[in-house]
């Protein structure tokens, strides 16, 4: 059977900049294998969600992957969770966490302790040790800084604020309802405690001791935000009858891979490797989603230079490609437009290639936002990828006779 | 903060004409300011609401300002209430009104009442003196021959027929509850009872009386139409988090604007004048959406060569704004095509133009319908737009993370 890779340059798309003439990153960049599949597909321009809503890369991916991510997405708790390893069951509710510095005021002297990166699966083992009234919860580190809380049972609401103030010199905030819902209630009390609880239990951790004694920021808070309740996502397997896989560095994407039941898969350190590891893949799976997401993060650092050594270093892997689509399926884009002079994601539509053996190719031989929005695909959303996937490998569902 | 002009020429997109080689108006114009904002800009096609679906000018500018017609729209009287200058609370239900002539068997002589412009105030005062029970009302005279209704109380409903039988020489009609309920059988007895009490005072009015005595035809019977009932709609500062105005000299127009909460400006005479006044208001606000009626009235009354002379008159007036898009956000659009052979509004795509510092400016340096249609925006919808320009001012929310 004929397969599916979804390559996804995490925020390669972007506006115009001044200092390249009114051209983007992706049109400066030299490209020649994006070109070449180009050549060989139908290329459009793709508004994730809708024309010029921003989004997050967490819902665009549930796009891509065809969920209607204003059905399935109430925040990004669940999918961090998931993303750091954790079970999460239908009607669990979920924070992101951030191991935090503060003083005995409670004010936020660090956001990130320090940029911690050691000795946090001792903290979180301790900070699990806590009980709360009513409720099952577990905390789990993950990378660096970063964890994730879950509450299980009952009477529990996503509807609740931040703990976290957003920014340092500000002391924590109460988590407070955001409805009038006595489980909201109920579950911000649960939280407030939790933060009171660990904090006792995080400040006279040796861990905490030992960074004190080296001169580092304690983790001596754990900061809650992105409040979300876990939905019952049908499996990708089940909703499409093929199987897939997902390769990628973030913890929120692995988090929503895992929510619809994609086989995580180990990413390789570099962009060859990875393209390498993405084949082998695809020999037993019929789908694969490529998340590379260094071009969006040198968007963030309001980088563009460094976008475009992304983009040429990530194209000079594609090479194998080429020949991948003249047998299967490539679908390649960016996620979102990630603006380099703004620093953060926009809503502009972003650029798409689809190629593979029966698609309708286009005159489209270079890969840009400019160029794509005149090829024959016209303009689509996230959520019609997959179906026309799915219809290109004749495996779509007929609606009427 | 950069600002948003949003101007929109009314009906100034139509179908290929004959006679002009089957070319448009808005093709054969001469119109050097918009192709050069179509220059500094990204065009493309619009479908207001969605493709074929033929919109009036009302319906139109909801969708422009990114409300859902199909939600906030039950008909034409809350609008015209509004814009004649009268309070609308939610839950009112109101009429359009036109003062009209009819001979003692009530048959309609005249729907315009001899073009009335004069003692509509006069007449309106008396009949607000009329007492209906159960229900509180206001009548207010607006332009010309029209005016409008409004009832407040509990267990009205806008599920009622128009007393106007729209035709000259046929009788008035009587007003019917369009579905099963008592509130609708209870609307239309009180509009047939102001109808009779409203006729009885009008026709030995003092003013009517003047009328006959030279020559001119009495204002005696207003004529109901387009009955609705007054939504909750958000108020536009509230939704965008950014200030607006509007410019029009329609009254209908000026309804939507207030239903949302825009700030009316006065309109000047000449189009250099409303394009000055236009860039003032934007030193105060963020948004202001500026309604050039004229190209519609020249296409309703199928005159597509007053079309092109006013497309023409526009297009000088707009030369500040070339410069203005240097810096500025500026949408130019038709709100709904008008067809000058048709002599009505057709549901054809109209072009668009979205010009300012960060948009991916494409290769389209004409503008027209024809040539929008090649353009990077691809084929957008009414709705759209608010969200597009909202992103380009960074100021949209992030979905997701």
């Amino acid at each position: 059977m004929m397969k599916i890779l979804m390559l996804v340059c995490d925020g390669m798309a972007d506006r115009p900049i001044e200092d390249f003439g009114g051209k983007t990153p992706l049109e400066v960049s030299m490209k020649e294998n994006m070109d070449a599949i180009a050549s060989r597909g139908i290329c459009g321009i793709m508004d994730p969600i809708a024309p010029g809503v921003r989004v997050g890369s967490d819902t665009t991916h549930l796009a891509l992957l065809g969920y209607d991510p204003y059905m399935y997405y109430t925040g990004r708790g669940p999918f961090e969770a998931l993303g750091a390893g954790l079970e999460v069951r239908k009607g669990d509710v979920a924070f992101r966490v951030n191991f935090a510095t503060v003083d005995e005021d409670m004010v936020v002297k660090d956001r990130r302790a320090g940029r911690i990166n050691k000795g946090t699966a001792d903290l979180a083992q301790a900070v699990n040790e806590i009980s709360l009234p009513g409720v099952d919860f577990v905390f789990k580190e993950s990378t660096g800084h970063r964890g994730a809380l879950v509450f299980r049972g009952d009477h529990l609401s996503s509807k609740v604020s931040d703990s976290d103030p957003h920014e340092i010199g500000k002391k924590i905030m109460e988590v407070k309802p955001l409805d009038g819902s006595r489980d909201a209630t109920r579950t911000a009390d649960l939280a407030n405690e939790f933060i009171r609880k660990s904090h006792e239990v995080l400040k006279r951790h040796r861990v905490n001791e030992e960074r004190r004694a080296k001169g580092l920021k304690p983790a001596n808070m754990l900061l809650l935000r992105g409040c979300g309740v876990a939905m019952d996502i049908p499996y990708f397997e089940e909703k499409y009858g093929i199987t897939g896989s997902c390769m990628t560095t973030t913890g929120l994407i692995k988090g929503i891979a895992r929510s619809v039941g994609l086989e995580l898969v180990e990413t390789p350190e570099g962009y060859r490797d990875r393209v390498m590891t993405a084949q082998k893949v695809l020999e037993e799976k019929d789908f694969l989603l490529l998340n590379i997401k260094e071009p969006d993060e040198a968007a963030h650092d309001m980088n563009p230079e460094r976008k475009i050594e992304l983009i040429e270093a990530i194209d000079e892997a594609l090479a194998p490609l080429v020949d991948f689509v003249e047998e299967n399926y490539m679908v390649l884009l960016s996620d979102h437009t990630t603006s380099s002079s703004y620093g953060d994601h926009t809503g502009d539509p972003v650029p798409i290639i689809i190629a593979g053996p029966e698609v309708r190719v286009d005159d489209i031989k270079t890969f840009d936002e400019r160029k794509a929005a005149k090829g024959g695909l016209g303009r689509i959303r996230g959520r019609d990828i997959m179906q026309i996937m799915l219809d290109l490998l004749n495996k779509s569902e007929k609606f009427g006779a």
